[in-house]
Parts: structure tokens; sequence; C-alpha cells
């Protein structure tokens, strides 16, 4: 491989995009001397070019003109990191029909127009590469598309927000409410002003849907993700789950679960197909002795199980202007190798993936229900569940003055029977309150 | 990308080999619709061509002339599963010359010839991949070479023994004896009849070496390697960490320890070069809040720290046939899709790596002595160790009838003076016995 130059136009210059130019300025020769390859960033697109930065670009490199950027004849791969769906969209989509190989850190625009984009960079058969957008620093995507090929992929789970893992961490270890512990992620910058995103299990939802794309190879969406956040979980919650011997995460759970057996008089769905997936962000129990229970603080980590490797674990850094900045660096010199040697990643167009709604979906369930503390009340309860075919397998009552609080743990039940039985026991005299309804993954 | 069918030679065909056919005729129709590429299997080298398989193989695929299936016109890419320095060697580097890319998990023949290997590779322009060669199913190589490409690393730890950590498991969790851990070990096929390989460490120093190669792009070789096993570590020694707050893990540590600074008196090295490498093997104790601590039985873990993208950990199976074979059968996919793209992983020539000798690193030390049991004992233990700049962090007295053991932790001091301290303590007449030294590694 003789060396050869490879000029770089990146659009934003954030966090993420300054600590890009840093290590590019950094790390240069040493990427040039392996890989033959010299980046040379020569345009940034910035909204504000008057702005003072961390880090200080030749004349003529700054402009506040992306589409420009984007067509300039001297930017060979385009790195979009300024987050958003529009204008993020328009502006790789054309740099791809340009036929220039783009790398991202977008989860929005990818969870939400990534088959557009990958269709584009099909056509035009140059990379569209996003190892940075799922989980920052952790080589992710690179493994589940090449490590993986030869594998069938069951299912993967991953802490894939370091925020709500910050806060779910603080309220199990020093006994933190979720509202203090929110503020202490804010303040070591962790968390927005406004958290919903993180809070609300968005963010992670937009990753749950990039990862099951990759994972299954279908076109999966943000809106096709079934999403609670962590704000209903209270720390009474964490402490019983530890005493049951699990740990409260927010996960983000893909699965292939096959075909949908027919329901009595549905009809025939047509012969098996490529099979469902199953995508879900919620907060669930995972038994401590998991390797997902040891990730803490804004740690992020996926847990994948394929069919001949077993279970892998990746585990590090989600996010950070260095660690995102150092998987995009990765990708870009991926994407200018192979832009040099004429070649792509070769992403393939993808069929829309059928999705099986949560419904459909099994679990064991915790679930805590307030009662009236008088005779009769465990029997009207067991009733509810009995009903509905959903076994309890451990059931405890905690006081709470002349109220009781029961904690219940299922078999493994049906989501369908399981939010019928929460709509009985709502409509019964003694429930004052349904409370906190979560899935127990991860074990057996 | 059109459809187009790559001829595959695989030599060996034990537990990997097997099961890599396996999973070719199970997913062969998933990767070709999504690389477009065929993998057929057409030779497939045995030492006895009589003996029953688990697999089933066409008329005329099985041969055992290993090298008439490297000269073969129908094999384009070559696997290697056989093992063993030779003639895996002369195989592997006919096929390369030959200019057929090679996947080959065997990590004695990488560790002692890897360096001819590369080369030859890069004479040819074509693959020699190794993903399932140091860490089973749990990718690594390619995360290392290519995710972390604009990193620049600084330390890699790794559990890469999954029998060594099985032993040490059981040690630490159910009290067992090495030799009663050893003989389950044994009985459920994680160790083999004669365990040396890996209770002596020879395996994962063979794997150290490797992963060295890769982290710093230098010619490690397995001679390089300092090496410990764990037959020395105890019970005691396993339940005394845990009191301290550690585990006791065997670890391959490979670490970029810059320029050695000259000593006085010494000549001066020259300008500064890429730097001197330090790769050792060895029992080590573990935090138990570290990521590595919690990597229980025969699971492998590898944590990886860069400049860039801070703490990463990869974690699954590290043996086995099915998840060996994924490793194998993800490299395939991408040798056999460079071979029909004309272009190759591109690995260039490395040169010899400056090794730094354990003598010259520091690090916190265990370390037990069995004493007599009388006034003065502790002064002269105390003296030896301040002759030689050795800081006691911590020292506990532990009795054993009249006689008395010390465990010792030291503060951060060279291995160097660590070892003087020792013969020292040798000399005394109130030593009976050095016990077992540990080095103390990831905290702080």
């Amino acid at each position: 491989m003789s060396g050869s130059t490879v000029g770089v136009g990146v659009i934003g210059c954030g966090t993420v995009g300054a600590a890009l130019c840093q290590l590019v300025a950094e790390h240069g020769d040493t990427i040039a001397a392996r890989s033959g390859i010299t980046l040379e960033i020569v345009r940034v697109a910035v909204s504000d070019v008057s702005r003072r930065r961390p880090v200080t670009f030749a004349e003529g490199v700054l402009t506040d003109d992306a589409d420009a950027l984007v067509s300039d004849s001297d930017v060979e791969v385009v790195v979009e990191v300024m987050g958003g769906i529009e204008p993020a969209r328009r502006l790789i989509r054309a740099a791809l029909e340009a036929g220039k190989p783009v790398v991202t850190a977008n989860k929005e625009v990818l969870a939400n127009a990534g088959a557009e984009l990958v269709e584009a960079a099909a056509k035009s058969r140059v990379d569209l590469l996003y190892e940075a957008a799922v989980a920052g620093a952790i080589p992710l995507i690179r493994p589940l598309r090449e490590s993986l090929a030869g594998d069938r992929l069951l299912r993967v789970m991953g802490i894939v927000n370091g925020t709500t893992n910050f806060i779910l961490t603080r309220m199990g270890e020093s006994g933190q409410s979720f509202d203090e512990a929110l503020a202490d992620a804010q303040s070591l910058g962790y968390a927005e002003r406004d958290p919903s995103a993180d809070v609300d299990g968005v963010d992670a939802a937009a990753k749950a849907a990039i990862i099951a794309s990759v994972a299954f190879g279908v076109q999966v969406v943000a809106s096709d993700v079934y999403r609670e956040g962590i704000t209903h979980v209270t720390g009474e919650d964490i402490a019983m789950a530890a005493r049951l011997g699990y740990v409260v995460k927010l996960l983000a759970i893909v699965e292939a679960v096959g075909e949908r057996p027919a329901e009595p008089g549905e009809p025939n769905l047509g012969p098996p197909g490529p099979g469902e997936v199953a995508v879900r962000v919620h907060p669930a129990m995972v038994p401590v002795d998991h390797p997902l229970a040891s990730v803490r603080d804004s740690f992020n980590a996926v847990f994948v199980e394929g069919a001949a490797a077993g279970e892998l674990m990746f585990y590090g850094r989600g996010a950070g202007g260095r660690p995102t900045a150092s998987a995009v660096l990765g990708d870009l010199v991926d994407a200018a190798v192979n832009l040099h040697q004429g070649t792509s990643a070769g992403p393939a167009g993808l069929a829309r993936a059928r999705i099986r709604p949560i419904d459909e979906l099994s679990s064991q369930y915790y679930l805590t229900i307030d009662v009236v503390d008088r005779p009769g009340v465990l029997e009207k309860v067991a009733g509810a569940t009995a009903r509905h075919g959903v076994s309890i397998l451990k059931m405890e009552q905690v006081g709470l003055g002349d109220e009781a609080r029961l904690v219940l743990v299922t078999h493994t039940a049906a989501e369908r029977d399981v939010q019928a039985t929460i709509a009985d026991l709502r409509l019964l005299d003694e429930v004052d309150r349904v409370g906190t309804l979560l899935r127990v993954v991860g074990s057996g």
C-alpha cells in the first residue's frame, strides 16, 4: 500500500468533533505508518465560525456552509458529528450520493432515517460507518457485523445509556433518591439539563433500533421499539431487588423470536420467513451474578448471545468526547483505506423488520401492589393472577402502617396475561395502587 | 457485490475443524445473502481419512495430504486448525506464498513464527487472519487492529486461559485445593491430562505474545514473555486476597512502557524510538471491583486501556469447538470477501519489539513469609525491606502453631528491589520460608 492523503470534511465541532481533530493531529503519523493513509482534515463545518474552540485550524478550514463542505472536491470522506435528524440526514445523503463515504456518530438520524441512508450508501457502493453511534468507544457494530458474520445471533442486551446507569447505580449503592442521583449526574456533566431523552429511554431506544438492524440485518426504526424509562423505579424497588438477588438496569433488548405461531382462527402468516424480532427498552431485574450486573456508574456494556459463539460481552465508555472520537477515528481510517482500495464494507439494502409486539413476549415479572391490610386480600390477589394463568414464584408482604405492600415475582408468563392481571387488580376494592412492574431477564 | 463461490481448504478436522464445517453448512445461505460470497469447503486434510467424524463429506473432500491441499487450484482460501508449530508453519507459509489467504486458530505457530508468516502475507498481499487464536469466540484482534486504529493503546490485560480461571474460581469460591479443582477441570474436559501448558502459563504466554504484536504493531515472540504459572498459589493466598479485597487471576499483561531511562553511567540509548513493551504472564491480585474480577469459571476476558477510548473489556468463551469455529468463520468470510474484491487487510511487516524485562517493572506486591514466632522477627523483616527501599503498606501476622506467617502488601516498588529483599529474607535465621509472591494490578 503506497502512502496516500485522504481529505476529510467534518460536520460539527462540539466535544466529539474537537476531540476527533485533536486525535488526528496526535496519532496521524502512527495511522499513516500502519495504514498507508494520511488523514487531512480539510474542512470543518460549524454554525458559528467566530466562536473560540479548543482546537485551532489553518486559514480556510472552518466554514459555516455544511452543504458546500459536502460538495467540496477536496473533501473525500465526510464525518458527521453534529447530531439530530435534520439537516444531518440531508447532508449525509448528499455525501453518499456524491460517492463520498460517511462516518457518523449520530444515533437519532440512524434510528429514524437509517434505512434510507444505508440504501444510498449501497447504491453508491461507499461506506456508511457508525461504530460511535451506539456505545461510544466500545467496538460493537464491527464485531456484530464482521466477527460474528458466520454466527446466528439470538439476543443482544445492552446497558447503552450511561446517565441512567449512573442514576440506578447511585440509587442502589448509596441509597440516593432518583432526584438526588439525577442532580449528581447533572453536576458531573453526565446528564443534560432536560434529562428526558436519557431517563425516558429515548436515547436507549434509538440505539436499540440500530443494534437490531445490525444484529439481524433488517430495518428497525426508533418507533418500532417498545420503551419504558426509569422514572417510576423507586429506591424500595431497587432495595427489594437486591434482597431477591437482582440489580435493576435499564436495558435495550433485541431478540430473534422466530415465527409467531398463528393464533387459533387467525389467518396463516404464510411460509416461514426471516422471522420476527422483538426490540424493547425498559428497566429490568438482572441476577447479581450476570455479567451485566457488575457494570456500574456511567459505563456501558452490551451482552451478545450467539448460537455458536455463546455469551459475549463488550464493556467500556459509552460517551465522552475522546472515547467517542476514538470510535469515529477507527471508522474513519477504515473508510479512508477502503476508499483508497476502491472497496466498501458494502452494507446491503435492508428489508423491513417484522416486529413482534411486547404483548406477545414472555418473561418473569416483579410487581408491587399496595393493598388494604385486612384478611382475604391475598386470596383476591391470588385469584386475579390465577384467572389469567399467571403463576406466582414468590410473594412477600411488607408492612406500611395500616396499609401493606405485596411484592410478587412470577414464573415465566405472557406479557398480555400480566397486563390483564394488572387491569383486574386495579378494579379490586382491596387494591389501592399497582406499583412498579419490572421484567426479570438474564436468568436461566 | 455479485454472487461468487470461494473454495476453502481446511487443514485439521478436530473439534474446531468439524464445528467449522457444520457452521458453514448451517449458515452458508445467510452468509451468501449478506456478503455475496458462497463458501464451499472443497478439501479437508486429516491424518487418518478412515476415522469416524461428526460431519460427513462428499467423495474426494477428505485427504491426508495437506501439502496437496495447499497447492490444489480449487482451494482459494486455507483454514489451518491443526495446531502445533510444524508442519503448520510450513503449510501456512506455502499457502501465503502461493497467494492464498490463510485463517488460523493456532496460537503456537503465531507466537513462535508469527513474524515470518506476517511478512509472507504482506509480500503476497493476502490476508493472514487469526481472531480465534487468542480468545476463542471473543472478538479481540479485529477491534484492536481496526476499531482502535486511531487510538494509542497503553495496556492490555487478559484472562486468556479458561482452565486456570476455572481452577482459581473453584479454589476461591468452593474452597477446593488446586489438585481437586484441577481434577474437576479435567473431568469436565476443560483441562488436558497433562495440564502443564495451562497451569504453567505456557498457553497464556503464547496469547500474550500475539496480543502484544497486534496491540503495539511490533514483533513479540513467546520467549519474550515473562511467565509464572499458578501451581504455587495456595488456597490460603486466595482466602487472604479475598480478605484484603482482591481476587487472584492468571493474567497476560502487555504494556507500552515508553523509553527506559538511562541508568547513571550507562550509554545513552539514542533518540527516542517507538518505545519498549513489557509482556508477562503471572497470577495477580485484582481488586474485587475491577471488571476482570467478576470473570468466573472458564470464561475469558480481555481488558484494554486506550489513551482516548479509556477502559474497554471483551468477555466470552475462550475455547470450545463451536465458539472457536464461529471466530474462524468470521475471519473466513472476511478473507473470502477481500479475496473477491482483490484487497487484503494488509498486515505490514513488523519491527522486532524492544522488550522491557520484568526486573525493570514496578508494582505493588503481596508476599507471605513463614517465620519463627519470637520477638525481634518483625524488626528483621522490616529491616530487609527498608534496606532495599521497599515500603510496606500493610503487614499482618497469621499464627501457625509455634510458627507464624507474615503477610505483607507493599506500596509500589521496583521488581528488582523486591527480588533483592526476598534474597535477603532467605538468609535470615528467623525466616523459614518465603512463600507466595503475587503482583497487585488494576488498582488506582
